[in-house]
This record gives C-alpha cells, sequence and structure tokens, in this order.
C-alpha cells in the first residue's frame, strides 16, 4: 500500500511531451505512478491551474478520466468550450484534442491515464 | 466525450461479488464504465460511505487507486487501521486485505480499479 497526502505532494515537471502541460501556471503532481509507485494498470495525477492560464491544445492516443476537486475553467474539447467546476467528471477519449483552462478560481483536479506500457500508439 | 455532474449520479448497487461493497450504509455510484461508457482501460467508481458503516474486508486480483473527497474514516489494510481524511490518496496493491470504514462525518471517494477484460484473476 502506498499513502499520500495532497499537501505533502510536490509539483514536478512532466516528462511525457505528448502530455504538453508543462506550461507557465499549470501544476503537475504525480500521485500513483507506475514507475515510483508500482501501480500496475494506470496512474493517478494531479493538476492545478492557475487563473488565465491553460494547457497546451492536444490530443494522444489514450484516454483521460479527469474529478475536478475545486476551482473553475474550462475544458475546450474540439470546439466546444464547456463551462467546469467542482464535482464535474469527464472521459476524454482516445484522440479528442483536449484543453484545460483555468477561470477565475484556481483549478484543481485529478486526471488518471493508463501506464505507458498500457498504451498503444498507432 | 462523457461529461457528468456528481450531483446527477445515482447509486446502483454494485454487481461485482468480489467487491463486496453492497452494504447499508455504502453508497457506490459509477462515474466511468467501460461497458457503459466505453472507457478503454480502468474505471472510475464514487462511493459514499455513512458514519460508522464500512464495506467488507476483502482482497482481489487488481489494484484500487482511491482519492478521499470529503469527511473521514479509517482504511484497514491487513491488521493496521490507518485514520483517513479529505485529500488522502491510496494505492491498494494486488492481494492486499482491506476495507474502509466510515467515521464522524460521511466520507466521499472516488476509486479507479481497471476494466474487468483487464484483470486476470489467477
Amino acid at each position: 500500500m502506498k499513502f499520500k497526502k495532497r499537501k505533502n505532494l510536490t509539483p514536478e515537471a512532466i516528462d511525457n511531451t505528448t502530455e504538453a502541460c508543462a506550461y507557465e501556471g499549470v501544476k503537475y503532481y504525480p500521485v500513483f505512478t507506475s514507475r515510483r509507485d508500482g501501480a500496475t494498470n494506470f496512474s493517478m495525477r494531479l493538476f492545478e491551474i492557475a487563473p488565465g492560464k491553460s494547457t497546451a491544445k492536444h490530443k494522444h492516443s489514450y484516454e483521460h478520466e479527469v474529478y475536478i476537486l475545486s476551482g473553475d475553467g474550462f475544458l475546450l474539447l474540439d470546439d466546444k468550450k464547456i463551462k467546469i467546476g467542482k464535482d464535474d467528471c469527464f472521459l476524454i477519449e482516445p484522440y479528442e484534442f483536449h484543453q484545460l483552462i483555468g477561470g477565475e478560481n484556481k483549478i484543481s483536479f485529478i486526471c488518471i491515464v493508463p501506464n505507458r506500457e498500457k498504451i498503444q500508439p498507432d
């Protein structure tokens, strides 16, 4: 068993360039990953996006499952801009273009992805 | 993309008997599952446990990744009883005996599991 408290997590540079989240105003916290924690199938990450900042608009071969913990912002999905806030959840499917954008209050969310060895890019 | 709001989720009976969570005082909400939402690799579920109630003590061949959204309670892991609350996260590894127990305030958490077709029991 691995046990962590959010307050003790430390932000890191994201090292998966396909994620394209290493931008000013975006904090990435690995919670459980295959490499460090021995997670078998999927990894949990926590992100915080400052007001008005955003991830890159990007797509990839694997899905995201996201749960918004606090704050507000927008999900840009293809050409749709969807307002998001606390307790919203979404599944972004493989190859969907997406971008997370901070709103008026810092938005934080967890985002689960399959582990790298499970990812089968085209 | 699938988008859901927590307030619109409805509790369901859990139909995976290995999970053993269908107990009085334990509410199970599927958020994203392979069968209904086309989630490729893993499923997100939300649980609420009333004060003093608990899941069964159980184990299984696959991992859990858990994020506590609110409330407080205990994680029983083998013979250890660990106090848990908002913003605690844990990875329960395959075949670890575990039980979630409600504390003074209703505890709610998300729990991610691999999809059934990814599970390879002994």
